[in-house]
């Protein structure tokens, strides 16, 4: 994989970044890959942290293999979550961009480690990390460059229960208005169930948002994980088209 | 002024309702209502209620004579918050449409009283209200019809202190889909600075958002409450620009 | 009546304040009133305020007339909820301390209204009241005197969902020693379930606390609202027990 | 050192673990040694983690090296935070009790990997941690039994400023009545504040914590860390009379 470093430096670029909570099956990624038109970020999580010990925790190694082989048929840009340092090495040949998940942002042993490496990270914000925390966590990632440190917004944590997260828009505006990161927005986790997905991502695009990552399942029904907020792909095609629409309007050019 | 039901019923239009926080005085207002191009919905505080008792409450009945003389020359639909079931009836006279403010959201005994008059009712969401209980509270208004019930979501309570409160989009989206009413924003209150507010507007309507409250003052270095995140008038019309350019995208036409 | 300022004055005193969510019946109160042992202080609801407006909303006449008639029989001190200026001289015979519910700590217009009769009012926090907003609102009642102004934490919004609410402790011990008001508990909304109801007084009596506001009802299964929160009797003379015995190592002694 | 399982099972002992939040020097470490009344459990932070990167970040090996030889002369347990898989087996000679910090509740692959060591592990709460997902995370240490597992509470996010954190007595109270595990408490992080530490420590055994840990520093002024909120070892020893008058009325004994 070449280099990856500036891969969202664009700023007229609109970012859409798809692709499956985890990685499950050479079937399901041959889906996505053929569904989403010439797709060139894929995410794909191969270690998972949940909550639930005993739920699914991702493939691991064997996850790693199924990707190199689908990256060796066709290229593209892989994003996937790292939570362990000792991941990072084995990684790297099939990863452009790192994730840092919600959990992990206030592992700074683990920032560290993943920012020796040069290639752009995801920052995902914590649970309820303030505006403030988020930035700290960053600076732990300043070696890469501002270009290279993508703060992305996927819900935080609230006192209604009718939606998973409660998306904080109000922070993608500060932060885009205030510091030199980019900054992205999960409305699959901020939403928590598909039917909000589309007019969250469309929202977060007004609110200046540089990127979107959304979770797309061929099947979400059958999802080993986050189905209830999966895309399937027509939904996931018509988002393109809205975005498409709606992109020029913030002078900025769909990328997928 | 002729009946006022069903104002916001055009499921077409956006809704812009723009004014002060409070009716200050005849210049201030005489400003807003030539600085913005042709008003049709101007919103304005008489009666103010403050966190701090000393702050400026309101001009009370003068407020009321003056928004009456204004009109006497030129008709507007005049909006404005009612904070106790005694001042409705005084206020009727040159009020189109009634707004219950966050902190009354909870005061049924109010929202009884508001809806035995047949005006639209805007009831925003208390501070840290649950949509169930939002939607709670608007059953106290059924009677008025579903179309003149406007819920107006004004930012929640967070943990954060970079802006005054946290815009719930996803609010606007769960309720658009879920429910009958017809949904606002406060883009003012919820970011609480104005460099935010234009941004956090567009979101809105991106959301699905039938309509913004938003507060504008000729000088709001000058404003004796919320003069932090009033637009200008300048900068007002900067949002209407942006709004008539972002409308057609969802299929709606920009009514200021 | 006689007076009832100054009713909470002496800072050895632990108040405890038993009875019922809402008024039901002469029944119920007579069965708390014998149960209780010697009670001075008793609260219930007689206009209820309601998130759902089907749910019972209290009494209204009928209880003012059940109270008036047990207070002629034997004298006690009734503690009752005022949601609306109309209600208050209606109340004022048999009442002896006013309490302004959560959902009314921002509803000036009212804390207004109440402050103008002399008696002690208790002051709930609203459900994500900062401790500023309420002290705020403390000083609309500013005029019945220091002693005479309650505050009461009830626990406040949560991203939790075990309880009801978060009890907030913390801000009972930075109100003692930071402003002169008086602060009282009330551990059965904080906690939502009776289970953990006698352990939250405690806690709140060890945080500094001079008062406890306790939901007891005859039989809980049957209460008409809040039943799964009461204490019953047996429970209740429990806690009584506890308090006598924890009391004194806060140098306070116990007041039924 | 010795075997530390069950360290913490005696389900009548009151334990009090005092220290600095940060191991800083040799002269502090002996001035609470000598200032504590014998104690057999010492906390201190070796490998810190700070929002802000440039803030100090523990002494590391000089640390290690430091308490190794104040165990040396004179034994007791030391309880410290691991922040990285990797520093377990640097730690392992001299720590007694390792404990989990809130930024890593959420970092299984660490939970993981302390489980497979036989010391008790003290889990911190995360800063908006659920109920639930402190259980759950607990679930990744189930190998060590359910008494060398202990839960505590350190304060959870909130809206307020006026304190740290919101110390949630109610998920004490709900813990204790509901799961196996030992729950502590820190009402130093809770509260943020020396002032308002004492009480909070009370109101938690009064809630029925197992535990406390208390933040101690010989000259809170001069602290590398966390001052502001640290006891001085007067206020400490105060602390201690308090708890020994008080643990005997929850059936509970003083363990310093």
């Amino acid at each position: 994989m070449k280099d990856t470093l500036d891969l969202f430096a664009d700023p007229h670029e609109l970012t859409l970044i798809s692709g499956p909570c985890a990685v499950e099956s050479e079937m399901q990624m041959r889906a996505i890959l053929t569904g989403v038109n010439k797709p060139s970020l894929i995410r794909g999580g191969i270690f998972k942290m949940r909550t639930n010990k005993n739920s699914f925790q991702g493939l691991g190694d064997g996850g790693f293999d199924l990707i190199r082989k689908l990256q060796d048929e066709a290229p593209f840009h892989f994003v996937t979550e790292v939570t362990d340092p000792r991941q990072i090495e084995l990684l790297l040949p099939i990863t452009s961009v790192f994730q840092i998940g919600a959990r992990n942002m206030y592992n700074y042993e683990l920032l560290k480690a993943v920012a020796a490496f040069k290639k752009p990270v995801i920052l995902k914000r914590a649970f309820s990390a303030t505006i403030s925390e988020w930035l700290g966590a960053a600076e732990y990632l300043a070696d890469l460059g501002e270009k290279n440190i993508v703060l992305c917004e996927r819900g935080v944590r609230s006192f209604d229960t009718k939606l998973r997260n409660l998306l904080d828009l109000g922070s993608v505006i500060y932060l885009k208005k205030t510091t030199p990161f980019k900054v992205f927005v999960d409305p699959s986790h901020s939403m928590g169930l598909t039917p909000y997905v589309i007019d969250a991502a469309l929202a977060a695009v007004a609110a200046g948002a540089d990127g979107l990552i959304v979770e797309v399942h061929p099947n979400p029904a059958q999802a080993l994980s986050d189905g209830q907020q999966a895309l399937s792909l027509e939904q996931f095609n018509d988002l393109v088209a809205k975005l498409q629409k709606l992109a020029p309007i913030f002078d900025k050019k769909l990328k997928v």
